[in-house]
């Protein structure tokens, strides 16, 4: 009664902010993402009726107590549930990037969780219905299971509100360079930012023309329409920012060196390098370039002191792995 | 025919960004600021038949050419077909602070011009109709007009939009700092600003939401409510860069800087100083304080250097004065 999965992290091109049912974390709007090849999260998760109490190991540390193990516990929970067992787990996370700083380190997390803890407990599941399941303890883990370009369909009800691979990892040779320019944690959680974004004068005029978004980002990645692509990336990345600044209270997630990369990248867009950024709840921003264009682009970041960055491709979505952790 | 006015710049609480009439700068919505002691500019305007072409000095730089050459004549036309007069003029302005980074230097500059030009042209408007020919120049120049606490009523006609004092200078005592993180000439005017600010998508939602926030701070100034009022007007700072940031092209106006001391004055207020901020189409902050805290306030930026600052209270409009630049 032992698995071991890895799950990428993924960066939303349309954003999922703000939530239609908060305890199922039913998104108030469909998004779409690709996840990425170099933040990884592992997790082995193994049952055992020689256990008295759920154990958690994150980065090598014992989380006991703390939202995150609540929330763990309650994912590990409702996989006992379906599988009607009763055993205490022993879970062993291991990330290979700094969590907590808008890496979507819950997306990979938990889209890990889900698939080890599900395959260790015997359960049998779908693709689809291991992304409803990982959606219910963070939403965007569901769009860290299934491979490549991934769309999160809204829905209106649990089993209607689930993610599945639009491209494959290979479809687009894009290449995503994750620019951490802050590893503090955040002040704000995500889940406190998607609660107090319906007080935003600007919620319902977003949700109005999210759907036409969605199509256009798919049209464009069939399309492999570089520059309408990024323009609706960008656009939609400063939208998510401009609804954090008017939720009540207004969310700034933005750190300084934030502002100097985005004011940066308006100059090196002047001087002929096709890139674009993205930035999710969180100061670190993803840049994308074509494939020839890489090594430009981070040696223009080195010049510039970003020396903290994580180059990563398209990638496949949550796997089982035969590794187990300990 | 000559005359000498000094005009004072103004932070809006509630801000002007947009315009229903581009051409008379007839303003989407109503505003309301306050005027600053110690952002001023000041004009001498001479009319004179001995002058073959208007000569425009700006800092003691002659201005031959480009935008503000054209504004500046478009707006002294203006005045000699008002005046009935043919003169060509000679026009000597003067700032004390840096031009073009968002300290509004037009509004004091345009209504220092106003009052000084439409005197040496030897006509007599009303302080009513000396806010709307300032309007036609450049939109928040009206503002700066009349005392102390201000309202740009919106208007829906040349004749309808003016501005009017709501609270004399001395009705709450209240210190403005701005500090200047930014000296560099901003890359997107405030024209352009307006123009693209009709592409967000949220610019129909505000206009729903601003005759209650008029209101309000109306309310706020007159109770001399601190906390409400500065909670409103930094939630109001923060949704005209939402709007900027979600224009097309979106316009990212802040510096690192600009962060830096967002993110610095959340702890201040953590640590027990009552500050509120705001910020105009510009990378600079406008920090509101009560008189006991000014010290308080001054000694943190500085120890976290930002030595960068003007110390203002709100402040009287546009007046003649005697002595002429030259």
């Amino acid at each position: 009664m032992k698995a071991t999965a890895v799950a990428p992290s993924n960066i939303a091109f349309i954003k999922y902010w703000g939530k239609k049912v908060e305890k199922l974390r039913i998104p108030s709007n469909g998004s779409v993402s690709v996840n990425l090849s170099n933040l990884l999260t592992t997790t082995t998760v193994e049952f055992s009726p020689k256990l008295k109490k759920d154990i958690i190991f994150y980065n090598k540390k014992i989380v006991g107590e703390g939202r995150t193990h609540k929330r763990v516990i309650a994912h590990l929970n409702r996989i006992r549930n379906l599988a009607k067992i009763n055993y205490k787990a022993k879970t062993i996370t291991q990330t290979n990037f700094p969590d907590s700083v808008g890496l979507a380190s819950s997306a990979s997390g938990y889209a890990a969780l889900t698939v080890a803890a599900s395959n260790a407990a015997g359960l049998k599941l779908s693709e689809k219905d291991l992304t409803i399941l990982a959606r219910v303890a963070s939403g965007s883990a569901c769009r860290s299971i299934p491979d490549g370009f991934v769309e999160w369909l809204e829905g209106n009800s649990h089993e209607s509100s689930y993610a599945l691979s639009i491209f494959p990892p290979d479809y687009w040779k894009l290449t995503i360079v994750v620019v951490v320019v802050g590893r503090e944690k955040k002040q704000v959680s995500s889940t406190q930012g998607h609660r107090v974004v319906k007080e935003s004068p600007f919620f319902k005029s977003r949700l109005k023309n999210i759907k036409k978004k969605i199509t256009d980002v798919k049209k464009f990645i069939k399309e492999k329409n570089f520059a309408k692509f990024g323009h609706l990336v960008e656009r939609e990345a400063l939208e998510l920012h401009a609804l954090t600044l008017t939720s009540n209270p207004p969310i700034i997630y933005w750190q300084p060196e934030t502002v100097r990369l985005m004011n940066l990248i308006q100059i090196w867009k002047q001087e002929g390098l096709e890139i674009y950024f993205s930035i999710d709840a969180g100061p670190n921003l993803f840049l994308f370039s074509k494939e020839n264009d890489t090594n430009d682009l981070l040696k223009k970041l080195r010049d510039n002191k970003f020396n903290d960055f994580i180059l990563n491709k398209p990638a496949s979505g949550a796997r089982l792995i035969k590794n187990d952790l300990s």
